[in-house]
Order: structure tokens, then sequence, then C-alpha cells
């Protein structure tokens, strides 16, 4: 494709020379003859400086220099994400239809242009929607629902009686509605309590590989539309999750947790039962939340702070040797005064 | 169910009007019209008092007021259980035998009333204890052995001479016995050290979903009776877990760990190898434990200490600019003594 | 086997003994009468003087007492290995060819001896190499290339157009190449970058129970020879990691981050995207990483730091009640200076 047809279906606006012909799309690091490329930080500029790709996609406002034609954008993201469809290599389309391994209840109702793939497992009353993929070895349980033109990967597990929404997206391996980690202790031993709850799950969703999404005690787990959640996440039994939050990989949410809308977690956090992360607070990554986070703030550490609090503290700690040596000489000097006296 | 009897059976003593109908069950949140709800924890007792809920049980010493008739047990936990059973949604059992597309060895064994689900393996050797449910796609590997009433659901694998008790659950995608990580290094390359170890599980224990617990280098990775293991955990080779310890999510235990009896792991906590967490042990949530903890110790951090020491370090820390500003007042009025000398 | 010819097959020097019949094979706590053990590390050396063990493997330059026969070897963790292969069960052979419950695209390439187990899915043009072993529900992708004397292990998924290098083996339930975690905002909403890029992997990797490594979103992501990564660990997209590095359980390695070859990562380690981790560098279980780690550094802490100093910290942390009483001695006096005057 032309770069100046590119930058027109990228509704971007072409500094330098049209004709060139991309046929690709690369990172920074790695784009070569016939890439396009994007610069979405700043900071990585001077990779650019750099580089020998055939065109560079940049932000509006952005002023540095570039040894390739560029197209400005309002959003950089946006043209990647509408380049790599435009420009990525052909993924095979899945046949529609029931594989002849899968395994499919006579009362399970399946939409028009719905793919069960080899292996699958389809319980009683269960409803998929209209073209709804499932990739190989998904066990879809008894009574769920799920909406229309969503994408499970190969060995997806969604248990009985869940319910998921529209262009939902779920990686290879996640499971959805096993059961809580609920038990009571009596007699020196712990029993189990039954989770008769399940799980409910918006639009748009996505589900990384490896995921675990607890069914409800009672009542539901609530995964609210547009939430983005990355691999091998722990969401505990009764946690609400609100549009358009997103957490990263290893994050554990335990039980009866609420996470507003569009709250970040960064990887490896972890938030204590029944705590509330508030609308578009920003954990960072690693830390253990262990009170409740009000909206917007963005909070550090383990136990978690306030970030300039968390790091003022780390200054502090890392500059305990200095005051030592000052209050050792306070000691010395103090000592002489009072020898003189 | 009318109130009167449901509190009979679950041997509580009734405060108020018995002939409400109990229609459903649901925590303190989202209990209705028709509901019993449960307060398990005092500092909820606010959330009672505005619940619509037709009736609450609570435990024999509490002494808060309520809206609505009162169930008073000996341990609320244990009544939950108890309702959840008798007022949940009927759950379809399994049907018994081997659904025509698993793949089971000729010479396995199976007990009275086995379920073997849609495309489980069952290989050479392996015996299956009376009543024991393989939902789909689960693996057992040769001579592997599994007791009675266990339940596994969907792509539980367990890999082969593993023994396994009775009444034990395994939840969805988790793997029992794959190798431990052991390697050794050689000529600047690392090597593998065969895995010919094993794992031997208790009776009445718990295995979350996507958890991993590897064989033993040599002999066995142990877990006892009644121990509870929740999601995206970690039990490395030839760790031993004594009775009735639990761990929350994305705990990870080093190789040759003891856990002892009754002890408690707060998600992500990590342990290092060989280390021994006495009986009855707390480790609070993402600690991580670099030498062993004594019986009872409650401890926390990273790295761990006992709780109330870490609770103090915290303080002490978020107090330093305090200290400082002491240390320069100090240096202050000392230096206008000196002047005056 | 006689103890005498045990240990020239291990090419070691014996000190006793040689007529002994060797059974078994046991670590130090466990071995009995009949088997060989290991002292790999000196700080065990009390639990051989009590132990039962009918041999023991020892270091060149060990000097502790033994109550049995010692075998001096260069490597007792290499000896281990080749004794656990001498005196391990029998595993029995795969039978090669494929199972007829597998699914495998008519335009597939499967090399010599390859075994395909039950329920393996292999899509369209995907290349096996010769012997390699795929364990049962295996997923190969299209377009797939896997080397020749892989083992994958139960439930291993490797999605489309992966190269997997030879002798490469990945235990139950990983995932190869799911979609990387990547999404841009607009709107309000975020929105999925497609993940077009792949993931190659080298020779002799091993890589652990449900661990996820993800694709690139262009490019590839990368994982050369030698590389030991132990169960639920994050690889996310785009990262490099060099010869023989190795990481334990529940790490997690944001997108684009650079481990250099030899480096090694302890549990629940976190690493922040675009970071390098240099060559030889030792990263403590539990750290984050949150700027470069230089070559041959020895890393820990959260924000990691260099050993030494995370000790200080520590130390210096944990003695701020003595400095306080040192102020407040200071103050008082002080006071009592100043009332003089």
């Amino acid at each position: 494709m032309k770069l100046s047809k590119l930058a027109e279906r990228i509704e971007g606006a072409l500094e330098g020379d049209g004709d060139w012909e991309i046929t690709g799309i690369a990172g920074l690091d790695e784009a070569g003859d016939g890439d396009i490329t994007f610069l979405t930080n700043p900071k990585f500029a001077a990779v650019l400086e750099k580089s020998p790709a055939s065109a560079v996609v940049v932000g509006r406002k952005w002023t540095g220099s570039s040894p390739c034609p560029v197209v400005r954008v309002d959003n950089p993201d946006k043209a990647m994400a509408l380049c790599a469809t435009l420009l990525g290599p052909a993924i095979p389309a899945p046949e529609p239809g029931i594989h002849r391994t899968a395994v499919v209840s006579d009362d399970a109702q399946l939409g028009e242009g719905v793919c069960v793939g080899p292996h699958c497992v389809v319980e009683s009353g269960a409803e998929i929607g209209a073209r709804t993929v499932l990739m190989s070895g998904c066990h879809i349980g008894h009574d769920t629902e799920i909406g229309d033109d969503c994408a499970f990967d190969p060995h997806v597990i969604v248990r009985h009686r869940v319910k998921i929404g529209n262009r939902v997206v779920i990686h290879d391996g996640a499971v959805i509605g096993s059961d809580g980690f609920g038990n009571y202790r009596d007699g020196g031993r712990w029993h189990k309590i039954p989770q008769i709850g399940t799980v409910e799950i918006g639009d748009d969703v996505e589900i990384g590989a490896n995921t675990t999404i607890d069914r409800a005690r009672f009542g539901m787990t609530r995964i609210a539309s547009g939430v983005k959640i990355d691999n091998l996440v722990q969401i505990g039994h009764n946690v609400q999750i609100g549009e358009n939050a997103a957490m990263a990989a290893l994050v554990g949410i335990a039980g009866s947790v609420v996470i507003e809308a569009d709250a970040m977690l960064g990887g490896h956090a972890g938030v204590g039962d029944h705590l509330v992360i508030g609308r578009g607070a920003i954990v960072g990554g690693k830390s253990g939340i262990a009170k409740d986070v009000p909206p917007g703030d963005y909070v550090f550490g383990y136990p978690a702070l306030p970030f300039r609090k968390f790091v003022a503290n780390q200054r502090n700690v890392s500059r305990l040797p200095e005051l030592k040596k000052r209050i050792a000489e306070l000691e010395r000097r103090l000592a002489e005064l009072e020898k003189r006296e």
C-alpha cells in the first residue's frame, strides 16, 4: 500500500514523500525498509533518528526530527491498531459449525454462524450467541449464556450459569466461574461453603490466558463492560469490577473487593478482601492494598501509600546513614561542651 | 421453607416471626425480600440495619439490633454452608459411566459409580475410587491412584504415579505432579535433573483452579488431609504441607519447604526453599519469608517480621521527617551554645 | 547395581566398601538402607551424619565425615541427575503415531516417530520435528514450527506461527503465543491493538506448568536457547530472554523487557516494561524492578536495590527506635546545658 493511501486510511497528515510502498509494520527497534513504525512515547525519539523505517506515525504536536516521512495523527496507538489490521498477516477464518469431535448437548442453543472447535464441550441449557467462536477444547457449563461475536481461545473454561456479554475475548486456559475460596472452621478442620452464586461479564471485556475468575458465594461476581484483564490474574468471589478498569498480569483480588470504573492495577498488585479501589485510581505494580484507595489516587508500595509519600519514605530510609552521622556528631560536640562546663 | 423450620435445620434459636417464607439466600449487601442473610463479621452490622432481608443468622453472643427476625447459632459460617446446601439451585448430577469420547486404558481400574467425562484420558494402571467424578478433559497419568468421592473439575491434570485420598476437590485446570524445577549448571549451561519422585495428597483436600503442585525430585511432595489451596498457587518439589493448613491465591512455595499443620498464608505470600513455617503460624499477604517462622507467630512484610515489629517499622519510617527536624533543631541550638562559649 | 559400578558410571572416586547393592535414590532427609543420597550443600552435613543411607555422593573437596561409603565427584548435582536416570522408575515410552482421537490437519507435516496423543489438535500448515511427543490435549496452531525431540506435557497450547527449536520441554497447561496485553484508550474506552507478531523459542528450553508467554505486538517475543522457566510465569509481548537465563515460579516480565544471558530471577520477581536485566545479574525473590539492572549485579527489594544496600536499609530501619532514644537524650542534655547558661 502506498504511504499516501495508508496515511489517508488512518486519518493522518502526511509530511514527506507519499509514494513509498509500505509492506510491513514493526516496532521502532525492529523496523526496516518498507516498514511503517510508531513513536508512541517521546522517550524513544533517539531510536527513531537511527531507524531505517520507511515512515513513522507520530502525535500531532510532536516536534522532533525524523529520517523518514512522518504521518501525524491524533492518537498514534489507535493508528497502530488500524495499521496492524490493514498490514498484518491474514488470519484463517474459523469454519462455522460444530466440529465432529465436539460434544454439544441437544438442548444447547447455538446462534447463527457459531463455531464450536474440536473437543469442545457445551453442556445442557447453554446458549451461545451469533458468530461466537470457541476454539479447541473449550468447556461451556450448563445454563451458561454467552453473547454474540465472542472469541474464546483454546481450552477456555466457562462453568455453569455464567452470563457473558457480546464481543468478549477470553484467552487460552482462562477459567470463569470456578468455586470461590470459601471455608469455615469447625472442630479444628476446614469445611467447604458451597459457592452457589455465579459470574456476570459485560460487553467488550478481554480476559488473559490462564486467568481465574471465581463465581460468587451467593449473588454475582461482576465484571462490567470494557474491562481488560491480563494473564494469570486471580479475581475472587463476589468481586465487582467497574467499566473500563484494567489490570496487569499476576494481580490478585480477594473476595468482595470493589474496583470502580477506570481504575488501573499494575502487575503483581494485590487487594485485600472487602476493600474499595476508587474510580480512576492507579495502583502501582507489586503494591499491597490494605485499606480503601480514594478515587483518582495513585498509590504504591506495601502497604501502599500515596506515590509521593512512598518515594519520600524510600529516600529518607536511604539517607539514614547520614542522619546517624549527624547524631554522632551532635553527641561528640555536646560531650565537648559538657566537659567544658 | 418456613423460617421456623430453617432455624430448626441449622440448630438455631429463632427470635421473631417464624412464619416468613424463606425463598433464597444472599450476602448482606444483596439480600432482599424472602432472603436469609448472615452477619459473620460484626463490622458489617450497619449494613444489616438497612437490609430488607427476611431473616439474619448471627452468633449466639451478638448484641446488636436487627430490622428482621434473628436466628442465633454457634457458628454463622457453618449455618451459611448448611443454608446454601438447603436453598441453593439444584446441580444436575453427573451421569456415572465413561463418556464415549473418553480414552480409558484397558487396565485402568474404575470403582463403582465413577464418572469419566468427555475427552478425559485415563492412562494405564490408574485406579479411580468409587463415585469419583472427572469432568471434561481431565488427564489421569499412569499408575496414579485416586480415592473415593473425589470431584475433579474440567481439565484437571494429575500426572503419573500420584496418590490422592478420598473426597478431594480439584478445580479447573490445576496440574498435580508436573516436574519440579530442578537443573544443574555444567559447562556454562543448565541441565535437567530428572524428577523421579511423586505427589501424595490426603483426604478432604481442596485445590484451586490453575494451581500447580510439582512432583518430588525423589520421594514425595506431600499435602496432608484437610489442606485448602486457592487458585494459581505454586507448590514446589518436595514441599510438605501439614493438616488443615490453608493458603490464598498466587502463593508461591519453593522446593523442600515444610508448612506445619494449621498454618495460614495470605495471597501472594512467598516462602524460600528449605524453610519451615511452624504450626498455626500466620503469614500475611504478600509477605516474603526468608527464614523459619516459629509456631503460632504472625509475620508480615518483605522480608517478613513479627506483625507488631512490621507495623512499628512502617510508623517509624513515616515519621522520619519529624526526626530530621529534631536533629536540625538540635544542630541549630548546639551551634548557638558553641558560639557563646 | 553394586556401588562400585555406580561410582564408575558417575565418574566418581569411591571411598569405602563398593560391594553394597544400591537399589534406590533419595534425598538426604529420606534416604534409607539401599539408597544412594547426595550432599549438594554443606549446610546439610549434620543430616548426613544421622542418615541410614548406603552411600553418599559429595564434592571432591568436601572434608566432613560420613557414616556410609562416599563417592567423590566434580559436580554432585550432575551425579544426581545421572543416578536418577540410572536408578529411577522406568517411564513407559509413548507410542509413536497419531492417536485416533487427535485432529491433525491434512497439510500438517509430522516428522519420523512423532507422537500425537489423545485429543490433540494440530492445525493447518504446522510442522512437528522427528520424535517430538505431544501428550494428551495439546493444541498446535496453524503454521507453527516445532523442532525435533521436544516433549510437551498434557494440554500444552502453542498458538499460530510460533517457532520452537529442538529438545524443548513444555509442561502441562503452558500457553505459548497468546495475545499480548495491548490496548489503547479512545473515547473513554479501551480498544484492542491486534497482536500480529509471534514467539520464537530456541533449543533446550524448559517452560513450566501453566506459564504464559505472549506473542509480540509486531516482530517476536524471543526465548533464546537454554532458558529455564518455572511454573505460572508471565512473559509479556516482545520480551527478549538471553541464553541460559533462568526464572522461578510466579515471575512477571512486562512488555519489551530484555533479560540478558545467564541472568536469574527469584520467585514472584517482577520487571517493569522496557527495562534491561544485564548479563548474569541476579534478581532476588519478590523484587520489583523499576530501573535497569547492570550486568552481574545482585539486587533485592521493592523497589530493588543492590543487595548490601537493601540489607543495610532493613537494619537501619529496625534500629530507628535506638536513634530516637539518642535524639531524645541529646535534647535532654542540651536543654540542661541551655538552662545553665
